[in-house]
């Protein structure tokens, strides 16, 4: 219940960052984010259990646990919510939407990879736990998330739960991000990367899980066809937008904000939509996209202004 | 159709390596196993398509299609059958069973891991795509069981599914394969691991998997829970006599029959059954174990003639 005054307060605080629209005035960003957040943060911390072998789960838990904008698990709330669902209906699967990212993020950073010490300012999980752990960790993590969807979720038919086990399966694998790191790995050190191949990459490497995590949503919601082909569109060009505001800030961030190494692409000599395009353009472009992912919410009035915030919110976050 | 001529021969030629019991001696293993193995390759086959980017479909194939007993999907397709259903509602679940176990290996290994440059008898996928590339394929391979089990299966209710994919996920997990892993990589190098602690591993590493390739064919068909705690009876007695006999062929057998490198275990003093039992016991160990896994198939009668005959091979096989 939030008050009045303190909803002022955050409204104003808001406006600082992001452009209000007429969409988004009376809703308060902050605190929704605020709110689902520790509700995710809560059922994650439920979701596993500490036993022998307890190594195992502590590095589980140790990078799944390590913070993060939970904007995959809040993005399949507030789609399931929208679509007429329940917030219990979709929370299973918005936990398995963070041990899937979480995964992704421990292979990614493994000397065999991108080779990271540091990530949301923490020691990357094979600093910590050596590179044998971090790789089963990872594979843990992923085979839960399937486990735990398909065991955990209440209320939901099961012909529905199946549709949200191969959107998660997809979105995950070659013809998802496994496919988008494989082609960012063949680019690496390649200064002649076509807009093409960039925009493939990231259609696959962020924008198939952000596209399951809303989709996902509207599926254990039982919303239509119809809706379901608005929310993807919605779900790809915010995914488009975020990578383009990622490359952005790790020009004009700091480390301090990143919480990892900042101007590693520029280090690394990296096609990125800056390079390719400028950071100004690279603003403009992902202003664009987020004002056409709006728009396709329009039909949905009211019921999607948290979608239209967390729009806004990608262009306007700091890190 | 096997003529009888053929059908005597067979038999005699098996005579000769495991010890035939009234049960299976009408029926055929080898021409058993080697129809099964021709049904499931095609599957394999058919079940990933090269596409864009390729690098990575060629990575996960390359394993995939590597040979192996496909012992797994093997036990998948008899038990659905045994429990009244038909090959084509586990066929799907065969190969994920499949993909799993391939995941497995491909990560095992890795230098961070075992660091093995030969797997039946070819290069291992990192040593031909990289390090990077084969830690993706696994998770590519891993993800896809999940989406081919949830997309591919036919005439099966969608609640028996979503227990297959929770099986599948359990069995692989922290609760299962992995977390048999992180207790082998803990033990290595330690000279006084407990029986207890192997026989944790071997539940685990090996054991977990095979059971759920076991049980999971009886969910597709419908098994009743009295008939599914039978099965999964035998499915660990057989895993657990698995990982002996293939403890002892590590000693016993050359590389060639292995197909990957010999001794492995003696060199790297890691303490197996057999350094805890010697050879001749840990074979007697195995009988009684496969004994024991053809007493609970006994209510079965024919129809578990493969199975039976299954639990024989594992004890008489060369590699």
């Amino acid at each position: 219940m939030t008050s009045s005054v303190s909803r002022t307060a955050s409204v104003q605080d808001a406006t600082q960052t992001a452009t209000q629209t007429a969409e988004t005035k009376a809703f308060d960003l902050k605190d929704y984010l605020k709110q689902q957040q520790a509700l995710v943060e809560a059922a994650l911390d439920r979701s596993i259990t500490t036993v022998y072998p307890e190594k195992i789960y502590e590095s589980m838990r140790y990078s799944l646990m390590a913070g993060g904008k939970r904007l995959r698990p809040i993005l399949c709330l507030a789609t399931c919510e929208l679509s007429g669902g329940s917030l219990e209906m979709a929370m299973p699967t918005a936990c398995a939407l963070e041990m899937i990212h979480t995964m992704s993020l421990i292979h990614d950073d493994l000397p065999a990879m991108d080779n990271d010490d540091y990530r949301r300012g923490k020691l990357t999980n094979h600093k910590v736990y050596g590179d044998d752990v971090a790789i089963l960790a990872g594979d843990g993590l992923l085979a839960y998330a399937f486990e735990y969807v398909a065991t955990q979720t209440q209320q939901v038919p099961p012909e529905r739960l199946l549709r949200v086990v191969a959107k998660l399966g997809r979105a995950v694998g070659a013809a998802g991000l496994v496919g988008g790191q494989v082609v960012d790995l063949a680019c690496e050190g390649q200064p002649d990367v076509s807009l093409e191949t960039l925009n493939f990459i990231h259609r696959h490497k962020t924008g198939a899980l952000l596209e399951a995590s809303v989709l996902c949503g509207a599926i254990l919601a039982g919303a239509n066809e119809a809706d379901q082909l608005r929310l993807a569109r919605y779900a790809q060009l915010i995914g488009l937008a975020f990578q383009i505001v990622d490359d952005v800030l790790d020009i004009t961030a700091t480390q301090e904000e990143l919480g990892k190494t900042a101007g590693k692409d520029l280090q690394a000599q990296k096609v990125t939509y800056p390079s390719l395009w400028g950071v100004e353009e690279s603003r403009r472009q992902a202003n664009q996209l987020i004002a056409e992912a709006k728009a396709e919410l329009a039909p949905f009035g009211q019921l999607a202004q948290p979608l239209m915030a967390i729009a806004d919110y990608i262009t306007a976050r700091k890190h």
